[in-house]
């Protein structure tokens, strides 16, 4: 096995569920900017990118989440804290601020992009997709956390995603109502403390005959 | 910026979902094994696994589900083909199979993981998680795309995630049904063709301050 495959399963099998966060230990300024853009990054249904990422650096506001968030305390004590937000609904407006986003770095002329408008019309908005616009948002903010965990891993920077956490609080704390975004899950990033004893456990997967299968 | 920052900006950046892929080209068995493993290597909430990847392998099994694929023909062009289910429903037997997997490869005691086996069963068999098991559970699986598709770049493979393809239909053809999973997207792998110019149009996301933001 190459040297390149071999590193990125290294990389993957080091990673694991970060219970405890060594909250002296910052991820550096370079490394962070690679993070951001990994979020930036991340590939989407048509590209439409329905979601913000928050990174909550006040202190203040990281012990305000602590106790809607089951008290897990990587909340406070990680480098980074990334709250995932989705939209709630998706608008002709939000299809049409893609189509301009396009049109500008592509330079193409107006017009150019109407039947591929229309299609994200008749199914993002007005079809299938359109009725679980929120649902539908929160599986592309979770195609961000695993492009950002395996990002995380590949840099040697540890992770803890986190779906315990009280979504209508968050959205309290940080303000969004009415901002079109909800809270859907956070991920904890920065180092792990000495004292984290789950860095040292068996990884749990099942056999690999058990979840790939071959048709 | 390192060495390491710069490669994987320049792999994600490199990365597009590749709509012709070359039909002759074949991903190699080690790098297919790596991706394969970083399926497998996916984190998922409680480290559940609630998905299965099927591989299509069987050239006339793609050919059938390509008219339910609104006729992509990533899906018979491509070196592998990825169709990802998600459990339907979660049981107690879901939880006791990863409470037993975790005892045998940890060695514990039996019984030492009964708090945190109640713990589960009250979230995702009987409350609030059980309620939308399946779309949990397709939660758990966008995490596993957003993984794959970041190793894929990492490797060089290029992949073409899939959204636009009909489940019902899908399940039917890979005699899903009563089988507890159910089909929720796929993602095309292999080398792009020569003549795809989609490889060359600039990538559009939208500017990083509007989808990151500090609080």
């Amino acid at each position: 096995m190459s040297n390149q495959n071999t590193q990125l399963l290294t990389a993957l099998n080091w990673r694991y569920a970060t219970k405890v966060f060594d909250a002296n230990k910052k991820i550096p300024a370079d490394v962070w900017q690679t993070l951001e853009q990994s979020l930036v990054l991340t590939p989407t249904s048509y590209g439409l990118q329905p979601y913000k990422f928050l990174v909550i650096n006040d202190p203040a506001k990281r012990a305000e989440l602590l106790p809607h968030s089951w008290n897990q305390h990587q909340v406070v004590d990680a480098s980074h804290f990334v709250v995932f937000t989705a939209r709630t609904e998706m608008k002709e407006a939000d299809v049409d601020k893609l189509i301009k986003r396009t049109t500008d770095l592509r330079r193409l002329p107006a017009g150019a992009l109407n039947a591929y408008r229309g299609m994200m019309l008749s199914n993002v908005v007005n079809g299938p997709r359109g009725k679980i616009a929120h649902e539908w948002a929160t599986r592309q903010a979770y195609i961000a956390l695993g492009n950002l965990m395996t990002c995380a891993a590949v840099l040697g920077v540890d992770a803890c995603p986190m779906e315990g956490l009280n979504p209508p609080e968050y959205d309290k704390i940080l303000n969004l109502a009415g901002s079109g975004y909800a809270t859907v899950m956070a991920c904890a990033l920065g180092y792990r403390a000495a004292e984290d004893k789950n860095a040292s456990l068996a990884k749990v997967r099942y056999e690999t005959k058990d979840l790939v299968q071959y048709v």
